[in-house]
């Protein structure tokens, strides 16, 4: 198992960056489930960044539904998203075969491909895969918002600016959000996306890069998915996040900062609301306890460092003369990717959590929340 | 796949912490790999902690094998660690049916079991399940060493102290994971040990408890070990250590800091070394880049909470009165966690490489290293 | 994954003939399934076979959960069956290092596993470790009885002789069924049962052995459970029922008659039953079109082949020597394995149909079908 | 895991007849194996069978190689074959959603996916899906090639007539299965070939259709291969071939007829041969003892059943009408499909065996053999 992960739903990645094309197939999908392809699209645009912000490769990225897809309605087979990869410029590209990109993949794949890798725009190892991750990602996002479950990501931190934090309160947190997911650099102070945005184009005046932070919640998840051990909702999302190229850090409610408190304040107490439901006073559990959710909001925060791909002169090897020596990029590079990474996490997180929920409840869940909006095809 | 983890190495966690016996099976291991059983009891002890800081439980942990080992070698069937539960006092916890114990599993349990649980010091989600996850461990850092592969942890951060780095200088760093590897309590700064000790024993004194964060390092690794996507070096590392109870953030290299820096800051950049391997210059990507090993150390860090276990009343709910309530804690529980949590996560980290390095070079591979040792047997 | 298996339930096997014990891990299982241990033995019973048929190694098989049973129930964390071996007599066995036994693994097992194999008895290849396979298989068929799924197998030929077949009509197949649910040596037609013990008799006063092929069915599984291609209800039985030692053949329906038949004599015409259901006029389809139940019975047949110990001087190879040589078998070894191998593949079916359904439905499932007879354990 | 098989390889099927494309995904290869794609084509063709004896549907299966391949050789990446649909009619179809085929998946697909599935041809169900399988067992024939592994069938069995039985002695058994890969429709007596394509000819002119036996062998295998239990030879094989559409049987070595024989008939004694091999005198067994191949040739049959398409009138089912009907089929469809499915036998077979050997001899095994012939690469 390669490109391949997932217990009760699983998601296969192919594709190189130069290559013919791009895709993904996810397996496991019920049947039944009306897919809103223009959601789909309004997540694909996120990732692809602003325009101004983000690489000048502008390609529509267009997918197709191969397979899986019938009538407006998943079938249950093995649904396969196709991206064809067309505003290719691969001469940008021909010096990579020996001089290596620092802290970018090429090294590395050398290593592992003996010079057989498509070494073209990182190849195999492009961002530009995470395409049909996020058309994965937008179709479990359907999923669980028709069991009412939200969820969403905001930059807070972007090269040393820092975003407010997420409302603890419920329904605010939803309301937030809502907010966030319509936006493609979303924060929730308005004026700390603004210096994130004057940071970010000052570091690309420098010929250099930022990376950050993206905080991640998910509302209305029912307590008890995850299991103890190995399969723990922290194992099966941080597995994924760290799939995604760039991140170097994830953790789940207080995460690294929990580590200096002191268990009496650490401990999040459990009490009974008004509605006579189990809660706990804070959250630094992140919803998770015993690797299991416990149905207060997930929390985590995942750490995407920045851009590798800088225009500044580096030093590195020369791996055909075997020697040192100095490399200048050229082509298209972000001088950021936390925001346009930050739709590849909602899009792993949803996968995880709609494999998480299949396996408890069944592949029937994953359309029993659309029964409402369905035709009725069954005899 | 619940308490089962592993592509070409797997293991499969079993037991509750009252019930009869844990264990595990650790099932893919190459025939003819001689195990020293005094490395794993001595990683055991390091599990259970020192005495004045650890729990009363004062289980010897003696561990069978009871398949997969027979004259002194591994025979390539499953292998299968038993340790019977003996120091048992169900009696202690009788409350936590129906009182839950704050950021425990107990909740969560309830949740998802229904009341089917084992209750009992936490049934299967008890850190006393960890022990056999160490036997499993110490089996896998012998085949790594037989590859001249080291790894090792110490205690950065501990009840607010933190302890000084590790070298960067190989040789050094191989120095100071040999002396953490003999150490119970392992940093790198003795003075920085004291006060950690202090820390708990003050924490212990005021009924409450501390965390801390364990940095981990593997030298000898080569490079081109792990997958582009879902099973990079990093995702399938994280999936294991947020399979260890109490751990909260997992870092890679710089980690949560990288996102702070810019791209010129945190760009490995390469050269060539007088033996003419590549390396790199800093080692912020902590050995891995596009989630594959580069030869360079590998680096991570783990943060682990304080014991949820406290001596000081808190705020809970009664499931059976169905109200809120009080909750004081009686028998054994220590007042830090971390430094046994560290032999717990040395030996995840060991098992992944292992499962990552068997699938390149296959089960073979396993025992190849101990060729030089090995009694003949083969015809 | 090496001696593990399963999707949704996953079975981890361990042990060898003459360690200190055999055992298997059953992952998955809901929590809040009251087991009947009564019937557990039972099944073990039948695997052992009857006294005068069969080997002369007669423990008890007696059987610990030593995980995941508490209270009479199942807590949903994996159950683990743990054997200890008694009665074993290693000094018969000390041949087997050398003296490779036609027909059996010794020869494969050198080759696999370099002389390192635990060789008394066969080791891990041993037909005892098929014991845990049928307290694990007795469990499944104790979830699917509480969904009105009954499985159940005759000795359809054995040393020549052939019984009577399953009767068609449902409710007669259901009598059938626990007809032979509750025999040691189940057949249709007792005359034919005499007939096979006569031959099994004979053989053993011969030195020599007989096979047979084994014939099982399954009613009232839901029509829809299965997958289109690698997960075909077939695939996942095939693949269970050849990993029970001795079997060389697997057919389902018709099986390899139906290949000599026209499409028009082949295929099974539907029509709507009184009731309303749609149902086919024969069953050649064994139950599975397109890999899928369509709700009449799941029909399959299983070849064993005569037990490969037999007491008749056999040419083999001393490995040793590295000479041909003639082999000479003493101990205790049946003449016969076919009745005892029907326990396990009675179990494996039953496991493997747990796996499917448990994968459409969650595992919730598994438990849902008691919930009339449990206590109420939840708040 | 629905449409993914393979532990070490894995293979994700995808598409519909009708829908814009089918194909599948081969995880895990190693990087520089250079492809020969004629041969790939030759498969392909083989696998469409004759223009006399084979469906209207004259598509080329034009296969493009969409991931993983780059400069003639696999680049270690996901490889991913897409074949587009062209040659569709689905106004043929349209009555498929209501009247159920018999012996067809059109009523399973419905119990299972609700009316959802695209009923267009058999949608995900058919047996054009078979043709990027045998895309992907093309690359594993020439990994196998590479190491001097060599397979093949013939038909032993096609509609009551009977071919010759593949030669014992090895230098004879290569030829023949030489010759049969080079036969469209291969047997090793010719005049058993005309006699079965007369006899498939009397049944299309009889509006019906025949099935048969096909028979498989390989050469060159290492001993030592496989496992003991749930990873068997046989396990994995027989997985994959029940998920080739139609299959209902599968046996290996003498198969069914060894549960007539006794043990001292069905036993394969051992000996040593001229050049100091271990070898058996008979192959009973098929080359594989205790799941692990033993060095013999592989030997196993896949029965196959008459094409479930018949233009003769039927009984059934109208769904839509909740009444018993009479379907009359209309469109192309084949009166035998055993030769063609003969092409996907060899397919899964050389997936399941490349699966097997790259878990005990690592990925790098399957470029391995390729390394006199590659250019370099490496530096």
């Amino acid at each position: 198992m390669k490109s391949v992960f997932g217990n009760n739903l699983t998601l296969s990645l192919f594709g190189e960056s130069h290559g013919p094309a791009i895709g993904a197939v996810l397996d496991g999908l019920a049947p039944g489930i009306p897919l809103d392809l223009e959601s789909i699209r309004l997540q694909l645009d996120q990732r692809r960044g602003e325009a101004n912000l983000s690489t000048a490769r502008r390609e529509a990225d267009r997918f197709e539904l191969v397979s899986g897809f019938f009538n407006g309605y998943t079938t249950g087979a093995p649904l396969t998203v196709l991206i064809r990869n067309e505003d290719t410029h691969s001469g940008d590209y021909s010096q990579l075969q020996t001089l290596m990109r620092p802290s970018h993949a090429d090294y590395t794949a050398q290593c592992k491909y003996h010079g057989y890798q498509d070494y073209r725009g990182g190849g195999h190892f492009s961002g530009r895969i995470t395409a049909p991750v996020v058309v994965a990602g937008a179709i479990c996002r359907q999923i669980l918002a028709s069991h009412s479950i939200l969820l969403g990501s905001h930059l807070l931190r972007c090269g040393g600016v820092e975003d407010a934090s997420f409302p603890e309160e419920e329904a605010a947190l939803r309301q937030a959000l809502s907010h966030c997911n319509a936006s493609a650099f979303p924060t929730l102070d308005p004026s700390a996306g603004e210096r994130m945005r004057r940071r970010i184009a000052e570091a690309k005046a420098s010929l250099d890069s930022v990376g950050g932070v993206i905080e991640t919640a998910a509302c209305g998840l029912p307590a008890g998915l995850g299991e103890p051990w190995f399969w723990s909702v922290e194992s099966e999302l941080s597995h994924l996040l760290f799939s995604v190229p760039a991140v170097k850090g994830v953790e789940f409610g207080a995460g690294f900062a929990i580590a200096e408190m002191t268990g009496s304040e650490a401990n999040d107490p459990f009490y009974y609301d008004e509605a006579g439901r189990v809660r706990t006073k804070t959250n630094h559990s992140g919803g998770i306890q015993g690797g299991i959710t416990n149905g207060m909001p997930l929390v985590l925060r995942t750490a995407v460092k920045p851009t590798a791909s800088i225009f500044r002169p580096q030093q590195t090897v020369d791996l055909a003369a075997g020697q040192d020596a100095t490399l200048a990029l050229k082509g298209r590079h972000d001088p950021a990717i936390v925001h346009r990474a930050r739709a590849v996490v909602d899009a792993v997180v949803a996968f995880g959590l709609v494999d998480l929920a299949a396996g408890r409840y069944g592949t029937d869940w994953m359309a029993a929340g659309f029964s409402g909006q369905k035709r009725i095809f069954e005899q």
